[in-house]
This record gives structure tokens, C-alpha cells and sequence, in this order.
């Protein structure tokens, strides 16, 4: 039940999507230079599953069959698996210095393992044996899985209603045999390289029931077009013709794109809500608490790989003893470790939602903070490797100069460090922290994974403050 | 064996220590107005400990003696202690909103049940029997302890063999009887109020051996002088003659004194080192581990009320549904829970040192982050609190004021805030929050367990920055 | 017409106020400890005055009567004046530690000038004369003035109308002589030791033209009581019997109070707006304009006494030459002359308002900028300058302990530091610290001059963001 | 005196240098797509000045010829002319979104006027009368300059001569008809489309004097080859059919180059500076004094884009009246803010050196302050912009979709924003912003300019901190 790399390759061999970018058809997923990023990343997830040493990392057993499976399509069912589902997102941001892809998948499947159970305690008896039926589908083939959750949005100063109703994602039919979906995703990390999306809603209101809709979609299904967004590292690896020169040359960045729906057709087995409202409160609920917390470790794992080669730099410059050199190693360090205990506090103090439902969801109030801190902490992650690394980081000419050997002599020469380490290494270090540091990744990090201002507000409102206003009053007033 | 409240006034009524505050002889620990705050605090942690409510929290099983004793007295034994210890931590602040004064003396009762087992193994037998004797002794009376460990220093840019050699505490004299003990420890917190002080050095060197001292000093022993902190809050309220106008009216705030030993004389049955000095490596380090994560957690119950009294004060103003007021409580819960999480982690991550011993010590990297993040997170703290609540938390005039009908009419119509909430309470809430964030707290908190430098050369020391590289190197190198 | 501290100290013992302060009846301001401070410092703008060395910053010459007089009572006339008035704060926060009390008056007299004109232009004549005749009566005794402009506000959710109406001071009667005045004003600095309270309104509604008032009021004027803060700092000082053992023994802190107004009668010939509520907006505005560019430079003043002070501290705890503490040092400084600099471009960039009137005022962004920059800078100024001190910056004793000649020998042997460094300085300059780093003093800074999300505002509306839309507008586009 | 932007290309169409690429050959500088950005922003500087409305900012009066020449030209000789310098950098990074390359020239041509008139002075002649003909004749033609200052450095723990004594540029030979440079100088900006590169020195020491070398080096000159940095932006226009779907159309982003010299022959006349080591700390000293205080202002011009650019993304998002969104344009204007006063402090506090010369430089203290202020203020700025922002900074699609009819019609559709705002103005405006917050511009202006310790230790090293100590020591010990 665990899949292999091999496996995972030979499906998305066979799938097609219609997919853009920069301005091109992309036409085979696994050579496209800006796909290709994505299925190394995704095929690393099975890669380090099958290897024995990750083992409890990586897998679980799964309580539905009773299998050895893939932690990224396990539903938690205890604080442990909490706990090992964040190192396993550490693991492979150390691993791959991008986006796993599989992350929100599997935060779709528990979203879904707990709103469906949620509507069959209710009576709404359909869904949650379909979704139990679909996820044993899932586990057997070891698909991975992403999450199709946020919608364009359009004007935020607008409801759905109030605009083009397209612009979040809706049933425009329901079928005897299924349901018609209209509508779009965007910023959809790795999509294209998944097997299937797992599309749910967030916090849809009574009279938006077209939007309350949750389903399984295969990746390439009839109707969908991807566009792949366009930074400059991607239209960089796009023109390169050779990836040993790019900053992280096997995985890339995070690549995300939009994901449209031309009255895509989804049978009824695949559906897993359909208008019911009044649970869309608890998908946003479960997707916070499932998802928010792995942001942190995340991070942590990218600044696990900054704070390396920082010290790689540090060295190869002269400077690795230097106080002040020594006092940025410290700040990578305690916001790289900061934000990770935050998500393993959010594991620890998970709880079963609803009760009875087996589902374990980290605790929310961590979980916020830990992305707080991670958006903060990259920040200052970035800061302090620039700090350490000097102009380089930036103003490096490019590998490929190499290729030429009286180019090489020169910038062998004048591009020396201490003296033992070789400038070639030194060049490459510097070109991969100039991937971390001089690029879209902070912004990424600052962005993904929820607005801070909806975080914030996220911690205050799961916060009593009737019962700290209690012990402040017990204090102030002398009460024994 | 969980001692009561009373018994421990019963025994702090007999103590006569030799102790100066502002200038004046103290009379009598249990009514002097600087010292009765302490004393009403140590007596908080009796009372809370015979409170079943509170009984995982304030008690454990000691391992020596299969008895149910006060957690302050207790050497971990699991991880579960170490997470116990720091909702005890917590639990006290929430409770007094200031030092608890026994939590320096478990981590002193700690670090030597760990050193005098190194030493054992090493061959050094006599003091690891003689400290479990102690400790039982401890145990079977519930004596309350404190520790004795920073020693003034004087020039920090010479070592105590460079300068008056009292400057550090230090064995005057071995006698067949015992050892006599000569110099200072400072900035002791609620020293004059415990029953024990547990002296403990850290990281001495060869040709220091008359510093590498252990040993249990009984409150008001012979050649022992307290010299109390004298603040502007001590002064206020040495001078006040209604505590009920003060911040914190039975608690106070966190009091420290020198303590100077002019050649105090201590058995060799209290003696748990002597002279070893190739152990105050062991003592700094498990000092730290034992301690350092319970700072976060301390400064988080202070948070609390400082929280619950922002709220006050906010609905108190008519603004606690205002945008930026919400901010600031945002603000303030991340900062404690951020540092609460750090601390978790380190009990989390703990672990038993030396192996064998029994004893579990938080993980160190942790901890000193858990510190570090209170220090910095303290400050936002006191800054988004002085915003929500205003001028009138610097500017209101004393409480004292009331007593006179004129002007308490006066006074309670102009202090007036929301129709609703008597002007008293806004009064008292106002003094409540002016001792937090105008005063000593977050200097103390900012200083106290440590010098911040320090811990971010803990942080430092304690990443093994090789393997990062190692992450960093096979990601730019692309090898698969 | 430049007044000496003789003459001021004269005039001040001929008041009688009629004030409290810890619940005691102030009998004579001169003497009283808690106002005595207060009357010092002003004092000292007086002898500064007069010291020729200073002449350029503390005086100027006035364009009403061609005499030199006090800049603290000059009406700007020149981007000259507007900076000499900054660097008039911090000399005089250099030279006392303390808010000089007068700074809010000359603010008062700057508003009422260009107020007064505004007036007179449009038709309302008869204010511009009587606050010329008015101001030429100050500068005639050099009187020194003190701001009276923020209400108490009560429910802040709440107008003036919709509450206790006394809640903003309003005129109650208007007579033939004069006016009735009923209300409060608070958080009013130093104004029990002026000679003049110069009342004024800001951004009053139409309805709410009762508190649309203006007027000056003689010091200890029939029916005003005043209520003094009462922080810790203030009973320390109220109750030592020895001012040379507290951190700032001359001057104190800043001393704030509630003055309250029980139907206080003025005579026209003082009265300098009433009922014009369309002219409060200006008063707001011009007092933001004048005033709060002062804050940063005022703060300035009190970090170079804390940078002083960490540097005698740090060379006395051996440490001066450690690169931690000198990168504490470098971030005081930043702190320091970050605020500064703001403010001083503020003067730079200041006009004149309105049109024609003569009366220049500083930039307002500029000058919100200073403030909002002083507000975290103080609190980085106090963390850096604890962060040097180290512990006994907090757990000092008191130095009345050395009036024994016992304990003053302990305390001098164990509060040693460097050898050539006489312990008793070190004592003293370790209270003087504690004095602004473990007090109210940066939550003052924080909260005094205008709450900070105000501030913000202000930085927001006072910016042109259609024309920085523009810019990037035009390079987005690449119009060339 | 003011040459023409027609004039400037025409002089670059004839350089001829030796640059590589991204791996490949410059074949014209003016066409090439990663110099043709530098070309334009250049022939902005030229553009600008002619335009009568800049007069005052890009112009100034020579009082060498009394000719008006270019402010980029300009030897300051009063305080008035360093603030329009930083007037001219403001204006041209909101003009152009880049670095002007002609800044660093300006401060050479600064520096060599102090140096050689201070080397006069001292009765080393032949410089001074050499430069002046030099600076005539720069001024004659109006060439843009570019200054060479940092030298490639290796092994930072190691002395210029403890390794390949080439890692700093030095004279390797002296003719009679001139001097023979090996070297490189590092991290040059712009360097490759301007008229002449201004070398000089900074801080050498005795047995160094081969490194103390100034000289005027023309573009292209026998033995230079010149390196592009090649950052993904770099690759991204490198790739690009269409400059209209970058992020920065016409000016791109700062495009820096290593610069090496292979025994390039300079004539004496063109030689300011040979071996003179004792001046190169002079050199240092002023190159910091007129440079440093710039680089807050550029970096403002760069806020003041990202600025509007938020604007206008908030609008289209719905989100321009949103508290948080408000807080954070506040945020962006105060970090633009502090660092423009920071500079024009430095300027308003500048002062001739050395005296006599007539050359007036900024004050280093508040420039250094500028800096830093800039460093930590562009990353607030950043974080605040990807805030208002969201998702679509980083995730938008390729605008080369657009060209596609059908493709077209999907993204209009769902990239939509606010209804009256065109979506091809939106994506327009995402993709500018993208060019600012996810890209290399802030670690750009993090490390560019001077690694921040060494601005702190010029802080540090430039405060009387014995001023200070004395001013809190006459408070703190009373005096009166």
C-alpha cells in the first residue's frame, strides 16, 4: 500500500492536463522544466517513504484497513500522528527546499474524514461512507492528493452573490449521475503533478448553498485548464539549458497555479457535500487546524538549509568565528526553532473533532501562531543569511560562465574564498542561498497559508479572555 | 507529606535572619511589609499544593519514598514531570502575578541529584547518599528551598582568582565537622522567606576549587546578612499604609536580595561538593536544562493578567470592539502562548542526564528559547497593554484618595469610564496594570535566568550546524 | 523680560493651589517632595535661560515686542525656531531627566496664535487682540505656561453629549465679565508649578460648541483641585527621608496630574475662543504640528542620560569592551538619533499656518513620525541599557544601607566592581538607571503625546497615495 | 554643460567592452536585453536634467567653470547641495524603480576632490591640479561616472597581502607614462554603461601602498572584462520576447558586475592617488560621509512605488478601507519616512572636509543611521506591501497568456478584481509589485552599500559616549 517513486512516474506519464505557462502549452508534465520541479518533489514523498529509516515519519498504519500507508494520506487518529505528520513536513522541506505538494491533500482528507462523519451524526447519512470508500481507493493506490480550496475572490468587499458568481467555485448542475462544477482555484501549490484534487469549502453563509460543495477530482478531468503562475525563477528555469546552475536545481521552487473549471462533470460517488452550508463552518474549522500548524516546520525546514549554507558562506569567507557573524547563526536558529515549537505544541495539544469521529486536528491557537512566527521568523531568517553571506548572494554572475575555461580561470580567481574550499562550491552555495534569500519565497512563506490578519484574529477569538480578566481581578482586588 | 500552609508559617515564624530593606532592620519576616508578600506567596504554593484541584499540577510521587509530595520538591522523573513543572510554573504567576520563590530551589535539588549521581559513578561515593538523605529530609517536612547560585563577580573581565577572591562563594576553610563559606550570591528571590537555600556553582575551572562548593544553608544561619532589592515598588509599599492601593496587593512584586556569607559554618552532611570542580560544568548545564524553560511560562502568567486586565480597561473605555485594541490583545497572546510553546517544546524534547540517573532534565536548545522569546515577547507585552488601557495607567492618582467623601466624588466622576463598570474597579484595574508594564517586571524578566547573550550562545553551541550544511550541500548540489 | 529662577521661585510660593497627592493635602508646592521636583525643573529652564552659553537655543526674540524672550514662550516665526525649539527639549530632558513642564504651554501659546488669526481673518476679530495683549503679559514676567487640552473622556465609545457632559471641560455660564468653566483635564504634566494653564479644544462638533473653549487660567485659580499621580516612583520619593538615595534626586520623574474644574470663573480679557467649534479643528491640528516633533527629541534627551549611564555601568562591570554590549550601545544611539532625525526634519520641513499669520509649525508627518519612532526606540533603549547593566540595575539595595558603617562595609565589598571604580558611584549610577529602565518612564514615552494608532493615522492621511499610485502607475506601464 | 540623454548613447553606441552574460557574450551594450535597462535608467539621469522642472534637483552650478552641470557631477559645496542630492536620488529611483548608476560616480568624483586637495595641502601637489582638469573635462562632456571601490576581498580573515595579493586591485607596475592595474572590483553597478570608472581606495595600511591607487579608468578600457550578475530577473528579461510582461519594463532591477583588470595601462593624468596610503583612510571616511546618507532615499523612492503599487492593488481587491490594510500603508510610510529623515539630518548636519577644501559631505552618523534604517525599514515594507497584496504577488500567471483569445477571456474572468478596475491593469500591477517584494531588491538593499555591523560600529565609534556619561553622571548625582 505504500506506492513507489516508479509508480507515481508511470501515472502522471499517463495523465494530460491543459496546462499554460509563461505563455506556452505545456506538453508533458514530467519534461516540462517548470512541471518536472514538481513531480521530483512529489516523487521524493514516495522515495523517502519506502525508505526504511523514515518509516514512522512517513507512514501509518491506517485504522480503515488496517495497512501500512503513507502519513500524507492518513487520517490523524492521535496525538502522534500529529506530531509525526510536522516532522514529516520539516523532513521534507529539509529534503527538497520546496513545497512537498501532498500537504493539503492530506489536509482535505482529514477536512472531509470529519465533516462527513460530522453530517452522518446529523443524519446526512450519504457522504461519509462514499468519502470512507473513496479514501480506501485512495490508500490502496497510494494517490497523492491535493487540496483545491481557495477561491478567486474576486472584490473581497463582495460576497459571492454579489459579483460574477464564478468567482469562487460552484455547482452550476446537479445530475442524476453527478454534479457540474464552475468556478476556479487559484494558487493551487504542485496541482498539476498530483493525482487527484480534493476540492472542499470554507464558510459559506445560508442562500450560498452552490458553493458548499466538496468533491474528488482527477487530475487532467474534462473541462479543467491550469495556469502555471510566472515568477522570474520560473521563467529562469524555463530558459535554462542547464538546471545545474539554478538554485535549487532537482525541485525548484513552489510552483503554484490557477486551476479553472469549465463545467467540469463530477459523478455522485466522488461528491462529498452539496449544499450543505451549515458544514462549511467546520471544513474552515478542520483546514485551520489541520493544515495551519505544518507552516511553521515547513519554514523551519528551509531555514534548517539557509542556516547551512549560511555557514558554508560563513566559512568560505573567512567570517564563521566573527561575534557578530555567530550572533545571526543564533537568530536563524531561534526562529527556525521558535516556530517549530509552536506547531509541535499545536500536535500536542490536538484533540478528536468532532468527538467520536477518531479525526485528530491540531490545536488552532498554536497552530495560528506557529505561521505568525514563521512569517515573522523567515523574515528574519532571510535578513540574517544575507547578513552572512555578503553581495555575492546577489550579484553573482552565473555558472554557466564556467563552461568556458578562460572565463573559468577568472572567476576562479577573483571569485576565491579561504583557500581550501573550492570556488566552484563556493559559487554554488552562493546561487542556492540566492534562491532562499533574493527571491519569492519569504513573500510565499508570508502569504501561503492564510492572511496574518485572519491568523491574528484567529488567536483571539479561540482565547478566553473572560477567564484572564478573572485572574487579573482576583490578583488586583487581594482575593486569598 | 504535602506540608500545609500553615506549618510552613509555623516555621518561617521561627526563623530570625539578619536582613536590612530600605535602609532598616527587618523585625519580623511575617509582618514586615517587604517580606510578608513573599511569604504570602511560598504560602500560595502550600495552599495550592493541598488544593486536589491542582494535584497533578502542584504534587508528584517521589521515587525515593513512593510518597505524594510538593512538585517544588520533586526530581523529575519523566517527561510528564518536566511538562507538569511548567503549568505549576504558570499556575503560580496566574496566581500571584509574581515569583513563586520555590522554583529555583527544585532546579537546585535537581541539578545535584544529577551531579552527586555523576560523581558516584565516577568513583566519588560519599555525596550522593548524603543528598538523597537531604532530600528525603526535605521531602518528609515539605521544607520549601531556594537556590543559591550567582555570585556578585565583580569585574567580569577577570576571573575570581583575579580580584578579591570573596567576590565568588567560596570554602574558607575545611574543618573535621564541616566547611565554612565565605562571599555573596545575588539577586536572591524570596530568599529570607524559604526554609532552605541549596548553594550549587557552575562551571569552574582547574585551580577553583575552593568555589566549587554544594551545600544546603539553613535559612538565618549563623554569619548569614540579606540586603532586600529596594525599588521604587518596595519603597511604596514600605511606606504605604493601605496595601489594598498597591498593584498587587498580597503578592507584590518579585523581591530579590543580596545574600553575603561571612564565614558561615555547614555541616558535612549538607555538603553534596566539594572541591570537585570537574563537575561545575555538569552543575551549569543541568542548572540551565532544569530551568531556564520554566522563564517562558512564568512570564505567560503574568501575561495572563496583564491580558485579563487590558480587556478590563478596554471595555472600560468603551474601545474593546475597536480594530487596533483587538490587535493589541492579539499581540499579547502570542507573546505569552509563543513562549509558553518554546518551554513545552523543551519539556517535550527533555531527557535523562547522566543516563541512568533517573533525573530528566528539558531539553536546553528549547529553553533558552523559551527565555529569549519571553524577553523580547515580555516588552510587546507591556507595549500593546500601556496602549489598550492608556493614559490614566501611568497618570491615575492613589486610591488613597478615596477615603475622603469630597474627593471621591469628584475623583469617581471624572475617572468615570463606561456607564456600567463601577469607577473603583477601573481604579483598581489602573494601579493593577501600572505595576506591570511601569515598573521593574520587564527589566526583571528581561534579565533574570540569565544574561540574554548567553542563552543565544546556547542556541548557538547547541545546533549541530555540520549537519545543516550537509542538508544545504545536497539540495544545491542536486544529488538525488 | 528673560525671567530668573529667583522670580519664578517668588511667584510659585505665592500660590496656594489646592491639591492632593497620596491621599494628602499638599501644603506648599515648594517644598512638597512631589512638587518640589516639579518646581525644580522648571526652575531650570529658567537659570538655562539665563546662562549665555545657551542663549541661541533657550531664547529668541520676540516679533511682538522686539525683547528677548523665552523660546518657551516664543511664537515660531522661522524654520530657525522650529529647530531650536527641539534642541531646546533635549538639552532641557539632557539636563533634568524629567519633562520640563512649560514645553505644552509654549505648544498652547503657538495653537492660540494661529487660531486667534484664523479667526480674525474671517471676521471674528475680537480673539487675535486680547491673546496678543495676552501673550505680551508673559513675556513681560516670563510666566511660565502649562497646556490644559485632553479631557478625561470617559466612555471613549461615547461623544461629549452622550454621556456625563463634564467628562470634556465646557463652559457651563457665560457671563458679562466672563465664562463658567466646568470639567476636567488630565494627565496635565507639571501644572500644579506653572504660572499659566493655557486651556484650548480640539475637533469639537457642531452641538458641541460649549466645549469649544480657550482661555488661560491662573495657576491655583478658585475651584480647581488638583489630584497628582501616584506611581510607586512617587511614593518612594514621598516617603525617603534622603532624595540623594533616589534615581533622580533633583528632578525627579514626570509628574502628571487630574485638574479638575468646579465652576471656575474667567474673565473675558482670557478668553480666547468660545463657541467657534470650526476652529477646534485647527487647534488640533496646529497642536499636533507644534508638539508632537518635540516628543522624539525629548526621549532623545533621556536615552543619552540611560546611553551615559550603560557606558559607566558597563566600563564598571568590566564588560565596555565586549562586542554584545558595544552592539547595545550602537543600538541605543540608533534608537536615540533615529527619533531625533525625524524630528528635526519635521522643523525642516515646517510652514507657516495659516497663511499670513506669521506662526510657523512643523511638518505633522514628520513630527508623528518622531513620535512613533520614539515609542519603540525608548523601549529598545531600555532593553539594550538593562541588557548592559545586568541584574542590579533591579535587585540594588537601598543606599540608605550605607549610612551604617557595618553594612556599608559589606555592601561596598560585595557590590564591587571594577577596582578604580568607587563602589558608591557604581550604587548611584545603577538607582539612576533603574530609574528609567525599571519604571514608568518608557510607558509614558509610549502612551504621553498622543495615542499611537492616532499617530498612525495621521502618517496615513497625511499622505498622498493617489500620487505614489501614480508613480508606480508610470513605470509599471514603461511610459517613458 | 548639461549633455543630452541623444548625446550619452551616441558615446555608449562607440564603447566596445568585453562583458559576458548568463554564459554569453555582450554583442551591444545598448541592445542587449540585460544592459539596455541600465542604458535607459541612465539616459534618465540625462532625460531629467534637461527637463526644466528638475532644474534644481539634477542641477547645479560648477564652481570650478561656473557652468551648470549635472548635480551627478557636482563637487558639493554646501549643505544645500547635499540635500538635492538625496532630492535626485529619490527621484530617480520613484522615476525609475532602479539604481540611477551614476550615484556611486557622483561620490567618487566627491571623495578624490577632498583627498587630492588634502594631499595638496599637505605638499603632495600633483594631484589636485590633475583632478580639477580631470573634473573639467567629465564636466565638459557631462559624462556619467561610476565609482570602483570594492575590491573582491577572498578570505575576510586574511590582510590584501596574506593571500593572491590580485583579491584587491592593485598598481602592478609604474611607467613612465603611467600605472599598470590587476584586480577586480566587485558588485559594481551599472559600471558597464556608464563613461568612466572612478577607482579609489579605502583604508590601507602601510606596505599596502600598492593598493592605494585612484584613477579615472574609461569604459571598455584594453583589459577589463566585465561579468554580469545573473539573478533570475536577470534570466527572466534575458528570456523574455516581450519586455512588457516584467516586472519593470524599461529600467529592470539593479544590475551589478564583477569587473576585472588584466594589467590595464592608466596614464599619469589620469592617476589621482599612487601609493599615497596614508590618505586612503580619508578616502574611506568620505566616500562613507557622500554616499551612505543616499541610500535611505533610494530606497524611499523604491517604497514610495511599492507604495502606490498597494494602493492600487488594494482598490481593485475591495480592501483600500479596511483597518488593517490602513495599518499597513502607515507601516509602509513610516519605514520610508524614517529613513528619508535619517538623510536629510545627515545632510542638514554635513560639513566641509577637509577644511579649506570647499567639498562638503553629509554627516556620517545620521547617513550610517539612514542606512540602517533603510535596511530594516525596506523588509517592513515588504512585509506589509505582500500583505495588502496577497496571494497574486506571487501566484499570478504569465501575461503572455493574454495574447491567446481564449486564454485571454479565462484570466480577464478570473483574475478579476474590483469590477471598474481593467484586469489587465491589475495583473499589471501584481506583476510590478511581484518585481519589488519577491525578488532580489531587499536583500539588495540589505547588503548594498555596506555591511550593517560595520554602519553599526560607525554609530558606535562616532558617539561621545563620555558626553553622555558625564550628562547622566551630574543628574544622577544631583548636581545642581
Amino acid at each position: 500500500m505504500i506506492g513507489t517513486k516508479e509508480q507515481y512516474l508511470e501515472r502522471v506519464k499517463g495523465y494530460k492536463p491543459k496546462a499554460f505557462v509563461g505563455g506556452e502549452r505545456i506538453k508533458d508534465v514530467l519534461t516540462d522544466p517548470n512541471t518536472k520541479t514538481i513531480v521530483n518533489t512529489v516523487a521524493k514523498t514516495y522515495e523517502l517513504a519506502c525508505d526504511p529509516k523514515f518509516e514512522r515519519i512517513m507512514t501509518a498504519v491506517s485504522p480503515f484497513t488496517g495497512n501500512r500507508i503513507s502519513r500524507l494520506n492518513h487520517i490523524a487518529g492521535s496525538i502522534e500522528d500529529l506530531e509525526m505528520r510536522l516532522e514529516l513536513t520539516r523532513l521534507m522541506t529539509q529534503s527538497t527546499g520546496t513545497c512537498c505538494g501532498r500537504c493539503g491533500g492530506c489536509t482535505a482528507l482529514n477536512v472531509l474524514a470529519a465533516t462527513t462523519y460530522a453530517m452522518k451524526e446529523d443524519g446526512i447519512g450519504e457522504y461519509y461512507g462514499r468519502f470512507v470508500d473513496y479514501l480506501k481507493f485512495v490508500h490502496q493506490h497510494d494517490l497523492s492528493c491535493h487540496a483545491a480550496t481557495t477561491s478567486p475572490k474576486g472584490d473581497r468587499s463582495k460576497s459571492p452573490l454579489e459579483q460574477d458568481p464564478d468567482l469562487y467555485l460552484r455547482v452550476v448542475e446537479k445530475r442524476k449521475d453527478g454534479i457540474v462544477l464552475r468556478g476556479a482555484k487559484a494558487h493551487q501549490t504542485s496541482a498539476i503533478a498530483v493525482d487527484e484534487m480534493i476540492v472542499y469549502p470554507r464558510n459559506f453563509a445560508k442562500g450560498e448553498e452552490a458553493y458548499a460543495v466538496a468533491c474528488a477530482v482527477p487530475n487532467g478531468a474534462e473541462g479543467i485548464t491550469y495556469f502555471l503562475q510566472f515568477n522570474s525563477d520560473d521563467a529562469e528555469r524555463r530558459a535554462s539549458d542547464d538546471i545545474f546552475t539554478l538554485g535549487n536545481p532537482l525541485y525548484g521552487g513552489r510552483q503554484t497555479m490557477l486551476v479553472i473549471y469549465e463545467d467540469v462533470f463530477i459523478p455522485w460517488e466522488r461528491v462529498f457535500m452539496c449544499g450543505e452550508v451549515k458544514y462549511t463552518a467546520l471544513c474552515g474549522r478542520a483546514a485551520r487546524r489541520a493544515h495551519i500548524y505544518n507552516e511553521g516546520p515547513c519554514k523551519a525546514g528551509f531555514g534548517d538549509l539557509i542556516l547551512g549554507a549560511s555557514k558554508f558562506l560563513a566559512e568560505s569567507n573567512g567570517l564563521d568565528k566573527t561575534p557578530h557573524i555567530i550572533e545571526d547563526f543564533a537568530k536563524i536558529i531561534a526562529a527556525n526553532e521558535t516556530t517549530y515549537a509552536s506547531a509541535l505544541t499545536a500536535a500536542y495539544k490536538g484533540s478528536e473533532m468532532p468527538a467520536g469521529s477518531g479525526v485528530f486536528f491540531a490545536d488552532e491557537r498554536f497552530g495560528v501562531l506557529s505561521k505568525l512566527n514563521a512569517n515573522e521568523g523567515f523574515y528574519e531568517v532571510v535578513k540574517a543569511a544575507a547578513d552572512v553571506a555578503g553581495g555575492l548572494v546577489v550579484s553573482m554572475p552565473s555558472e554557466k560562465e564556467l563552461k568556458d575555461p578562460e572565463r573559468r580561470a577568472l572567476l576562479l580567481k577573483y571569485l576565491k574564498g579561504r583557500a581550501d574550499i573550492p570556488t566552484e562550491e563556493r559559487m554554488r552555495m552562493f546561487k542556492f542561498l540566492n534562491h532562499f534569500v533574493a527571491s519569492p519565497h519569504a513573500a510565499q512563506a508570508w502569504i501561503g497559508g492564510g492572511a496574518p490578519y485572519h491568523l491574528r484574529m484567529a488567536l483571539y477569538e479561540g482565547t478566553d479572555l473572560e477567564k484572564k480578566k478573572e485572574l487579573a481581578r482576583t490578583i488586583a482586588f487581594g482575593c486569598e
